[in-house]
């Protein structure tokens, strides 16, 4: 397809596909005259990918093209691949190893990690993002404890087991699998925000206002 | 105590304190003299509870306000009084009653609310939320079912009745309680979301790199 259909059809301008090639985010179409490119269903795939992590991963430029550069690695196995992108769309914690609350706080989500014996990598940045929320909840007076925290993982658990990785087109294009665990890391993380709310709103009535009818 | 000591204790500056004072958040203290008051354990609670819906809820003043009038109004049960902080907390997403999509979305809300059999006001900004949330996943090329919210619902249902609701000191001081309910919400929302990200990394590397010792 020419660019106007590929920029149709994916709902992408044309001056934004024009910046995506130029930017090498977008591989080249195959040159069919000098002023005529062909675009495919690679080229679909791949500003899928891009406005997934625009949109909805919120990624800057330089970390998109991480993501698309382990898409492009086929040396690269899909669980390396899918970390990249899994990390790209952390909030990024500094690590406070200075302060003693903090290396308390690391100490207990690494003994989480070890009590669901969990396979994480020892420079994943949610450890750190947890630790580091760990330290807020202390300076808010709240002392959290390690069983504070495995109704939590013992949730998440079972969700990611039973239901999300299952939601994974392991076998699919390379970018099809990327944008899938993207946008249900990101989007039905909002999912499972929201319907906690609405847990939370309905057990705080049966239990506090059993009068209402 | 004095307000210095109030600051103190609370750690918020004196100037901010005389602001909350001026602006009604914060009860006047007891006056001993013309230049002198007197503040006490209520007061170091109000000042909890503001710093939490500032700084863990990062509402505006003026849902501040709500949340504040809604504690001070003995009248209101606990539940309203929670449910005044908790939709305070929303993000609050417009209604597009106009567009088929957001309605069929919406339906979908209604019907896994129906499902659960959860308490839940027609008017609660959760409601509206998930079926924007649904209309987006629906723009991304994703057409979400009831079957893949219900895994969802299910983990928060199981977490807020086995473990969150106990939480909440129901028969303290309704700041407390409030608090407690802030930070719960929006904290522990935060831990969910990070401990979440941990188990896909791990449920990953547990079925494509199983090779890694």
């Amino acid at each position: 397809m020419r660019i106007s259909q590929l920029s149709a059809e994916s709902g992408v301008p044309i001056p934004t596909i024009k910046y995506y090639l130029r930017e090498g985010l977008l591989p080249q179409g195959e040159q069919t005259s000098a002023t005529r490119a062909e675009y495919g269903q690679a080229h679909l795939r791949r500003l899928r990918l891009i406005r997934a992590l625009l949109e909805v991963g919120r990624l800057p430029v330089a970390s998109i093209r991480k993501v698309i550069d382990a898409v492009d690695d086929e040396n690269l196995g899909v669980h390396q691949m899918l970390g990249t992108a899994h990390y790209a769309l952390s909030p990024g914690v500094e690590p406070h190893e200075e302060s003693p609350d903090w290396q308390e706080a690391r100490e207990m989500v690494d003994q989480l990690i070890a009590d669901y014996d969990w396979k994480i990598e020892p420079k994943a940045p949610a450890r750190e993002e947890l630790a580091q929320t760990i330290v807020t909840l202390r300076t808010l007076g709240t002392d959290p404890t390690l069983a504070d925290l495995t109704p939590y993982a013992t949730a998440a658990q079972t969700l990611v087991q039973t239901h999300e990785i299952h939601k994974i087109p392991f076998d699919a294009p390379r970018e099809t699998t990327v944008e899938a665990h993207i946008i249900g890391t990101v989007m039905y993380g909002r999912v499972l925000d929201t319907i906690r709310r609405l847990a939370q709103e309905s057990e705080s009535a049966r239990i506090l206002a059993p009068q209402t009818p």
